[in-house]
């Protein structure tokens, strides 16, 4: 997508100068910096400090990193060990772990002379399909809200609201929830977004910076908002992203989703998790039970930096020095609460049942 | 309650030099500063600007603005313009409204030569109400926390969520939520405390200052965690406060209450609410239709004051430049999410049924 004019992808080859780039979110919404990644250890720190985030791009970024290591070493122990200390970043986000065995399963077999050029193209595909598939979201969730504006009838925008950035930053390019509102944008269909600020990460920040980009109107608002906008019908759809979904629909997304989820249910108003089918964990069912939950740092919780009125960024303490703090990543959004799963092959509903319909391929047992 | 070891009220009247003063609360947790109130004109900004917050505070800080005026100039134009200016700061606390017409009728029928002793005196025993209100709100709590912790059977601590400051900062002295919280761990019942940082203002970091200083085991956890804490067993009981409760038993809570209400429910996980009986509006029924909900800045959302790790206070804002925020201060808790409430007279049910057999006097039609 666009920034200041011109068009990116969150990463890419660049082939002037033979390297991997990114674009360093850390310093987003603030400052627009890319970087190159050299070695297994720089992709490494990419994912695990979240100089990217964002399951599809974590996918891609490890695809490029076992290609950096294949160029060194080509060797089974070396794409082991690559394997294993690229998981070990983020365990909790699926696409890793689908990128990573991808990787695996292709490499393997091919004699070690060859490992490097095949791994390379390898990343190169999972970035292009990536964005295929956020294209194809789009299509699908721009049905959903041509229906609302449909019932509205010109009264007032669609208003929809979404947690987190999954945006175009956390993919390749589109974004997953937020492919439906660029797509729907794009046809002329008048919108308002209300973003949830996100916290601890503020990923809210990135949303509305891609928003601002592309002109889509929106506002940021804390994330104890959303249930008294539904309860005053300012909501008309809630769109999120997931980092996991269960073969029978639980969602595994950024904490704080389950509320909105609940608010959403509360007020009869429509909840849709966009997801690229590599996100479907099909081994498990009951997300609860199941998923473990990545505990990241206090620091997360008790720091936030921003940019002061002066221009610099600086990092400020809210609490009390001393406090302690408690920091679960993510929450789990049972399928009950769930209208509805977009996908890449369509719209299912948020069921071991649905989800078979679109992917019977999957189906075990 | 106790500030480095010393007793504290969050108002009070020091008779060395004839001033009220308060806490200024704008710096807290990392300064603390108290500050005197000598004219209308500072009544009016210490309550607006959020210098004191909570709703019993508030009144009693509205008492001590009308006796400031009635020292001044002690006519019944006087009163009347001190109510109007104090009422238009904060026109959703309902104790607001409660203190200045206390001490509208207590004053209008004396002398005016009388009105300015009476009206510092009502303010001292609004003042010394309080404090006795929330004994008795924790009086009747502790047995909440008592049977829960007799239930766990020595497992584990009773975990109780809270949401925004209720605290003694927020009152005379006590608090609402947490006086339960404070008689329980005088008991001796081993309690620990989630608090969750309530953007936008982040009062949670005076919840935990205040824990803190009473030696209260307690983490800090963003808005967003709730619910997950519930899922996984990690909450046994929620004590919120109110800034306005219906006489039906909708609570009027910060912001982002209600959505911790949902998950209590969907958790069944028992949801309290504590408040003095002032703070109940029993001219209303339906919380969500009939009380206006003030829209705040949307600096409130897009900046944030903290200290730097060199020790300065500065603010940051975290989303781009530009963006637009929502600010709706507070939200509604229909009763049905409400397991009880916690009052000065005992535990009711949050229903009319429940209040009118605890306040009989102020039941209508």
């Amino acid at each position: 997508m666009k920034v200041e004019g011109l068009s990116y992808r969150s990463i890419w080859f660049d082939q002037k100068v033979n390297q991997v780039k990114i674009i360093d979110q850390r310093w987003l919404p603030h400052r627009f910096d890319t970087v190159s990644l050299l070695s297994l250890k720089d992709f490494q720190v990419a994912i695990r400090d979240m100089w990217v985030r964002g399951a599809p791009l974590i996918g891609a970024t490890a695809a490029y990193g076992i290609a950096i290591q294949m160029k060194k070493n080509p060797s089974d122990s070396s794409l082991e060990e690559a394997w294993h200390l690229l998981y070990a970043t983020r365990p909790t986000a699926i696409n890793l772990k689908w990128a990573l065995d991808r990787c695996k399963t292709k490499l393997l077999p091919l004699p070690e002379c060859d490992r490097s050029t095949a791994a390379m193209e390898l990343a190169h595909k999972i970035c292009d399909e990536d964005v295929e598939i956020n294209r194809l979201i789009g299509y699908y969730g721009l049905d959903i809200i041509k229906d609302i504006a449909k019932k509205k009838n010109g009264k007032g925008p669609v208003r929809i609201l979404t947690h987190c950035n999954a945006g175009w930053l956390a993919t390749v390019d589109w974004g997953t929830a937020t492919s439906p509102m660029y797509h729907a944008f794009d046809a002329g269909i008048d919108i308002h977004v209300w973003v949830d600020e996100t916290r601890p990460r503020n990923q809210g920040s990135l949303t509305s910076w891609e928003l601002g980009n592309h002109g889509i109107p929106h506002q940021y608002i804390v994330d104890n908002a959303g249930g008294h906008l539904m309860q005053h019908g300012l909501v008309d759809l809630v769109i999120t992203g997931t980092d996991r979904t269960t073969a029978a629909g639980d969602v595994c997304n950024k904490i704080g989703t389950y509320l909105k989820a609940l608010a959403a249910n509360d007020n009869s108003i429509p909840f849709y998790v966009a997801l690229p089918s590599s996100t479907i964990d099909w081994t498990i069912n009951n997300g609860i039970l199941e998923i473990p939950i990545e505990e990241r740092s206090e620091d997360e919780v008790l720091r936030i930096t921003g940019k002061t009125l002066k221009g610099d960024l600086e990092t400020i303490q809210v609490s009390p020095s001393g406090t302690k703090a408690g920091n679960p990543a993510f929450d789990v959004t049972p399928s009950r609460l769930v209208t509805g799963l977009i996908t890449e092959r369509g719209v299912s509903s948020a069921s071991k049942k649905g989800l078979e319909k679109l992917f019977p391929e999957f189906i075990r047992g």
